[in-house]
């Protein structure tokens, strides 16, 4: 069995489910089909299971370091980052005609699954490194992109995004690195910029920092950020590499998890001898950055299911095997121990992260496929895509970044002693994973964008969309006797999540907007539990198809998958009660609660 | 303020809720007073602070290695033990005449308190040496009292428990170590164990290992396991040191936390020369381990809630000071940021953490004193308090773990990125934590002890008295208005708990124990969360007295506890509901599920 996936249940997300084939329609994926996609995902599984895998603990356990102002890494990660790149991966989005593989966004999302399973320190590499390449695609100039866009598509340079500072974290609206602007055209920069993942390492031979920051003279808070592209080695008008630009790594965070990938604190223009360009129009960063945030976080998302599936795989193989106790009404002491997954306890623990994990990966990879559909639709279509996959988003990334982590937990459990043991894996997982949560907009923030922003956007229009789409599998479902009772507990929840937004849609308007908003990880828990109950419904009535017309072999697997939904709403979807509660009375002990009082 | 205890939060506790100052009543007491505890526990802060925390996060980032067979230590940890011990805690509980503190454990248990807080690594040392001593207090001769006892209680040896086995962990009844009487009346061992903390080092002039191992010949099973004195230096009558046993270190462990204190894998007997003493009776090993066993779960619970507080009071003296964003309706970008406590979001999880960690200290130090009552009560008296005791233990080990390692979570993530890194305190909390939900019986152990056995036992006499000290809370705190609504869901929920017992019972002694075992974890849930919810209402109740006779300076602070005591009603509690319904309904979905459905 792989360790990163059940490749069986990856393959009914993708062509039972989602049907990802279809997106070949559109003449931008006429030249791919099934087996194209499945060859890129198979090619990036071996790839993710030779390279990649092997030195996920060594990375772990030997950090970058600071050496005379250089990061040293393990030269594992360059040796694999480099197969990354030969093999293509680097280009996985881009155009055929810029080198790219032209992959759907869903089958890319895929293939960083597995990659991210296997090693999401040294992923994280190319993965910036795309991310900037994207970035540089929507936003550069024509002369940008082929300075240096090109480069970073065929995998010779990296990219890193640069937000944060150290007292603008959570709020970018106060970051303080300022730009000027020169005769010649280009800015001079000057600000330290923190938590820069990839900041400086040898990999490549450039490094293209895309940069918050804000012009002198320009508006506070967002309205006044603007974005600039910053190359750590200036780069002549034919593309070559220039001076060194005065970018200095100015040290290097030392991470609970995710070690392998270099954290950085950079400082621009101490010597006064930065030069960027502008990406963009002035005071538009936040939005050209933003363009790509829907993206980024379904990516943080798919990272935070990666290393939830990684752990649920290797906690149930290890429950298959370890022999421990017997049940409690065997009283033989001479018998033979069972095997863990005897243990009812031991498999709630399994099932529980396999409700979590598959349920975070169906949405993660709708959303995917989303992304995809955005791209190729037009006019109200495509602004309806556009509504769902902003609704979406900060669900696939704090919903699944919160239970997957609950999952890697339980998996630390299954495991006992061993669990707790840097000789097993499961710790790492967890501690890779424990970054999730955190960055690209903490949860809370996510939280905040559901309830206050994407709830609430257009009079409701994207819930409404959701609503349709909810109401149409449950109409397809209530064919099936026994999805029935999920199709009505689905039913009403939806209804009661309906009122429950008009509810604190009006209280907010009314201006009751804080004591509203300090109830959004609630709304969080139970409209996310209930998305995700709307993916196990999916899954559960393609199943039963799967039962009629798939191989009989694969009835185990059908059967599995309606149980596995069952179980869903039999025991993880009560817990949102709580939550619809809360939110129905307006609960706000928190809110009340006075900072003397602590 | 203190980085590990809120003290005027313990000495509410100790005083006001439990007045422990009532034990100076017993003669064992006597020469005792509040001061003399007060006084204990305010050395224990200041040792704690000045020699046990400066090392905490060093001995984390450098492990013990194993140099030549042998176990290195960075020097501060035997610094610091040579310091506890010198301060008297080795023998906190030891009699006056052995030279000991002789005080209460609830006592000490607040002691261990601020050890696990600073530093729960280094502080395993001594606190496993003194859990040997009190073994042999309890079990052993005079001879090895005078000859093994003695000299931990001066500090001067250490000691440790080996139960587990590589192939036996959770089923002690499968252990494999030998044991052969001699003609002389010693015993020959041969065996591997596993996971023993403090297994080798040479912070003392000896080791005691208290082993369990099985008599040739013994029946098969926990029946069969004898308890065996191993030291690591043979003792000559005299009580001097002798030759090397043949105990070898194999091996060590490599932890997520708790990496100061060293986690061996011991070979006992391999070139057939490890000699012991039998302890207590033939067979009987494993009562006299479980003798201590309450105390062992309580004093985990306690490292929990240590961890769990420092967790708490760090991220609250973070969100005192950090100044983050701004409100949701704050438009104006140029106005100052506000402090993370300001945000509703942050406060959530602040006060969750409070009501969760200060809710498991209350029972933590509850039970602790339930220690004392037992061994100073006699006749039905004391069979009352050791039932309940009984019952209470694996809530005060399991609900604390799980709760308090839930709470650490929520510290990382007030912190953000900070809190991922180790140049911040709280992950290293969770990390540290994270052991106490497998050590000393897994949590899942403890649900299937506190449904399976405690809740059942005696025709539920332990429960019936828990019912009665719960009624009396209530019938107190009715008399207060505010309080009334806490009253009346306690009143329900210990209804429906009995109703549980019952039901559950019948169906156990119908021959359903497997699946009505299956939901054990639910039903910890349930009864822990309502467990600690009268631990609050005892708290509200006194906090409302002393909003009347105590100092006006106290006013917040006891209206602090009350307003707390609400959020867990309002927050916390309604989550046991989704358990409750679970229970009820005899949800099975973990149960039915099979293993090749996985």
């Amino acid at each position: 069995m792989s360790p990163l996936i059940d490749r069986r249940t990856l393959d009914f997300l993708m062509h039972e489910v989602l049907k990802v084939e279809g997106l070949c329609a559109a003449p931008r994926y006429a030249e791919h089909q099934r087996a194209t996609f499945d060859a890129a995902i198979e090619l990036a599984h071996r790839l993710a299971v030779e390279k990649l895998l092997p030195h996920n603990r060594k990375s772990d356990a030997n950090e970058p370091q600071m050496v005379d102002g250089r990061v040293q890494l393990i030269p594992e990660i360059g040796e694999a980052v480099a197969a990354y790149n030969e093999a293509g991966f680097c280009a996985a989005l881009a155009d055929f005609d810029d080198g790219g593989m032209q992959l759907p966004f869903v089958v890319a999302s895929a293939c960083d699954l597995l990659f991210a399973g296997a090693n999401p320190g040294t992923v994280a590499y190319p993965s910036l490194a795309r991310a900037a390449a994207n970035l540089l695609g929507a936003h550069g100039t024509p002369d940008q992109q082929r300075r240096y866009m090109a480069p970073i598509i065929q995998g010779r340079w990296y990219g890193t995004m640069c937000l944060s500072e150290p007292a603008a974290g959570s709020s970018l609206g106060d970051i303080r690195t300022a730009a000027v602007l020169m005769p010649d055209g280009r800015y001079k920069l000057q600000g330290a910029k923190m938590w820069i993942s990839a900041g400086d390492h040898e990999l490549g031979e450039n490094i293209v920092h895309l940069v918050l920051a804000r012009i002198a003279g320009a508006p506070a808070g967002v309205r006044g950020i603007s974005l600039f592209l910053v190359p750590r080695w200036r780069v002549n008008e034919d593309g070559s590499i220039g001076e060194r630009n005065d970018v200095r790594l100015a040290g290097l965070n030392h991470k609970l998890g995710q070690r392998g990938s270099v954290n950085t604190f950079l400082k621009f223009g101490e010597q006064d001898d930065c030069y960027g360009e502008l990406v963009g129009a002035p005071n538009q960063g936040l939005a050209c950055m933003f363009h790509m945030m829907n993206e980024e976080r379904i990516a943080v998302g798919m990272g935070a299911i990666a290393n939830g599936l990684v752990g649920y795989l290797y906690s149930l193989q290890y429950a298959k095997e370890r022999r421990q106790g017997r049940h409690p009404d065997q009283k033989d002491p001479a018998s033979t121990p069972v095997t863990l997954i005897e243990h009812a306890d031991v498999r709630r623990m399994l099932l529980r992260q396999k409700c979590l994990v598959e349920g975070a990966l169906s949405l993660g990879l709708y959303a995917s496929k989303l992304v995809d559909e955005e791209h190729l639709a037009e006019g109200e279509a495509a602004t309806e895509i556009n509504l769902l996959l902003e609704l979406l988003t900060p669900v696939v990334k704090a919903w699944s970044s919160t239970y997957c982590l609950v999952a890697n937990d339980l998996a630390i459990q299954i495991l006992g002693g061993y669990g707790y043991t840097r000789e097993y894996p499961v710790e790492q997982c967890w501690r890779d994973n424990r970054i999730n949560p955190i960055h690209e907009g903490t949860n809370g923030i996510q939280a905040l964008d559901l309830l206050g922003r994407k709830v609430m956007m257009q009079q409701g229009a994207a819930f409404r969309i959701l609503m349709a789409r909810v109401a149409k599998t449950i109409a397809k479902a209530d064919m099936h006797d026994d999805l029935k009772p999920m199709c009505a507990v689905l039913r009403t929840n939806f209804d009661r999540l309906a009122k429950l937004a008009q509810l604190l849609g009006a209280r907010m308007a009314a201006g009751e907007v804080r004591p509203v908003l300090a109830n959004a990880e609630q709304f969080m828990h139970a409209f996310g539990h209930n998305v995700i109950a709307w993916m196990w419904l999916m899954m559960a009535h393609r199943a039963e198809h799967g039962r009629v017309d798939g191989a009989a072999t694969d009835a185990t697997f059908y059967l599995s998958k309606i149980a596995t939904a069952q179980a869903f709403f039999a025991t993880e979807l009560p817990t949102a009660e709580a939550a619809f509660e809360a939110l129905e009375k307006g609960e706000d002990s928190a809110f009340r609660f006075e900072p003397d009082w602590f």
